[in-house]
């Protein structure tokens, strides 16, 4: 039998929330963990080696957007993604579903997959279940993700319960599709929409078919944030104890919080770089607007508790002047905060949960609060 | 008698080039020495302590945007300019004239100073000498450069010797206006446009006025190369040996060299920070623009005999997918690459002067001279 290229370790228990040890062909990922985005093989104006002196574990990349430029060929060619990008650690690619159901005008669903055109060349092509595997494999990430059916919300009970089997059936398709299984795990996506029974027993089928890792996928698409989060916890709870799990996109650091102590482990998120660009800090006394006119003469740190480039080196008046003038240091900077802000969010999160400290688990969970409203 | 804030020691001469040494309030400049361009209190995208570990020891920023945005008051309270962007090192403005002339339609030039509307709020300022001199001593910065009238080309005879004898006048009211003579140096900018007998003349009539440091402006604005290095040196060789001389917004690796030869001591231009933001790098093997095709699938480092981050961590292939891709972190690498380049260039350039090592001269003169164009 097949080493798996994926195994979970579990730490120890807090309630349902979890830590633990992911380990992938690359490395080890402490959980729970977040993972910068680096859709383009690039967390935005970030080095790989800032990632790594930040506490970044493990990178997300896109696996639509490397197919489409530079190409996976292109990118097989020179080694593989982790080469490419000059990120030594684990790298897990999404399967490019999300990308190829946002596009919506020029796509048509079928059982084989998704065809659609690109908007780079204008070129038809299809994405199916086979396809996401193979580039996923060309990339030589440690773990792809399987190529799964996105729903938009509202939909109809029948319209979730046919795309969750759908979802299954793309997933067992490429369960047979792997050619490197040995070096990139597979993770499946559960499904099944808003609908409480629908995510359960999809979580169930999905636990019976043995996979490296799972995640809640179909989630954060315009529903109400509770209503995400009591179903991505009441799924976790149907998913095996011993595979990690993942919650897709998400999210504010409430929502990471919330989310690992309802058992979820893994998290991506766009938030902390693209807020970052556009002049927003999460910190510990709130999340903080540089543009607004009283930061123009405050000589203190974004925020005193963080010990980041931005915040050791540089005042909330110069980072605001940043910010107005448009600088890319600015950008850089804020992204730079943000992450390790994350960061630094997962890293006490795993030692509450290690040393079974519910004071801290319940400051954590007001500061996470705190930072992901407006100061 | 007040100290001097800005000495100039000599350490070696190879012809008409020098190498040197330029003390200042914040540390030591060896010369020949290039100054990356931060306009806006940063150098696009770079950190301080990037500039500095690229071996810059000097920085450029300037007067007129800082007194726009975020004013030099603010800097001042929040303790100068060098505790404002974090850098420690030598820090020289220039004096807002470039910037206000080009400004062109909604300026009105007098003996006065210049009154113009700024494109920010729209309201009416005047900047004349005497502000100059404030708003950069406010800033704290170890090198002012005097208020100088920049004229376009072609120009007149009559109106070129006109403006040069303005300028006179305008230094004259700088000296007086001068409140921090003991921490903040002041350089007079000849002038005469692209006519040799003005530009000696005024050369000698500046040096008669026993400045901290000489510069030479209103180059560059359009006339041939030859022109410009020609007017350049001719100038530098009727300016007092004893002082610093600054060759204002020049240029490519192959002007300053031969600048250089010609006896120039001191640069500045945004070619390296700008050419990076646009895919295009310097390198020992010519000037290459990333969004070429050649390099889609080239592994090799942009530069082999370079150590800087973007040469030994990334490929080409990469670099040119970043800048194909419109990535903030291409931009923040090819910046850091052409100014690592600047900095190899200069350093270079004090060790055959110093050593008289003709040989070597001649190849950076040559190499200088691929590096200025497409490989």
């Amino acid at each position: 039998m097949t080493r798996r290229p994926a195994s979970f370790t579990l730490l120890a228990s807090a309630g349902e929330a979890r830590t633990g040890i992911l380990h992938l062909p690359h490395g080890d990922v402490p959980t729970p963990c977040f993972m910068p985005v680096g859709t383009r093989a690039t967390v935005r104006g970030v080095t790989p080696t800032e990632l790594h002196a930040l506490g970044a574990s493990m990178v997300l990349a896109n696996t639509y957007h490397l197919w489409i430029r530079p190409g996976h060929e292109v990118i097989r060619a020179l080694g593989g993604l982790h080469s490419f990008m000059g990120w030594e650690g684990p790298l897990l690619t999404d399967s490019g579903g999300y990308q190829v159901f946002s596009l919506r005008e020029h796509t048509t669903v079928t059982e084989d997959g998704v065809r659609f055109r690109a908007p780079l060349d204008g070129a038809y092509r299809t994405l199916t279940p086979e396809v996401a595997v193979e580039v996923q494999e060309a990339l030589g990430v440690d773990v792809a993700m399987a190529f799964d059916e996105c729903l938009e919300w509202p939909a109809p009970r029948a319209r979730a319960a046919e795309s969750a089997a759908r979802t299954t059936r793309w997933l067992e398709r490429a369960q047979k599709a792997r050619n490197a299984p040995e070096r990139t795990a597979l993770f499946g996506i559960v499904q099944g929409s808003m609908y409480p029974d629908l995510r359960v027993a999809h979580a169930q089928e999905l636990s019976g078919m043995a996979l490296d890792g799972y995640a809640v996928g179909g989630l954060s698409v315009g529903e109400e944030r509770e209503t995400m989060l009591e179903l991505a916890c009441l799924t976790a709870t149907h998913l095996p104890p011993d595979r990690v799990r993942y919650l897709m996109g998400v999210g504010t650091p409430r929502d990471i919080v919330e989310a690992v102590l309802g058992g979820l482990d893994l998290f991506d998120c766009v938030l902390p770089t693209r807020s970052g660009r556009h002049g927003q800090a999460f910190t510990s006394v709130g999340r903080l607007n540089l543009r607004n006119a009283c930061h123009a003469r405050d000589p203190d740190p974004l925020d005193p508790t963080c010990a980041c480039e931005a915040c050791t080196g540089f005042s909330r008046a110069y980072l605001r002047h940043l910010v107005m003038s448009e600088e890319l240091l600015g950008r850089r900077l804020l992204t730079l905060h943000n992450l390790s802000y994350y960061q630094h969010l997962t890293t006490r999160l795993r030692a509450a949960i290690a040393d079974g400290d519910a004071t801290c688990l319940r400051g954590l969970r007001e500061e996470s609060t705190r930072a992901s409203k407006p100061a």
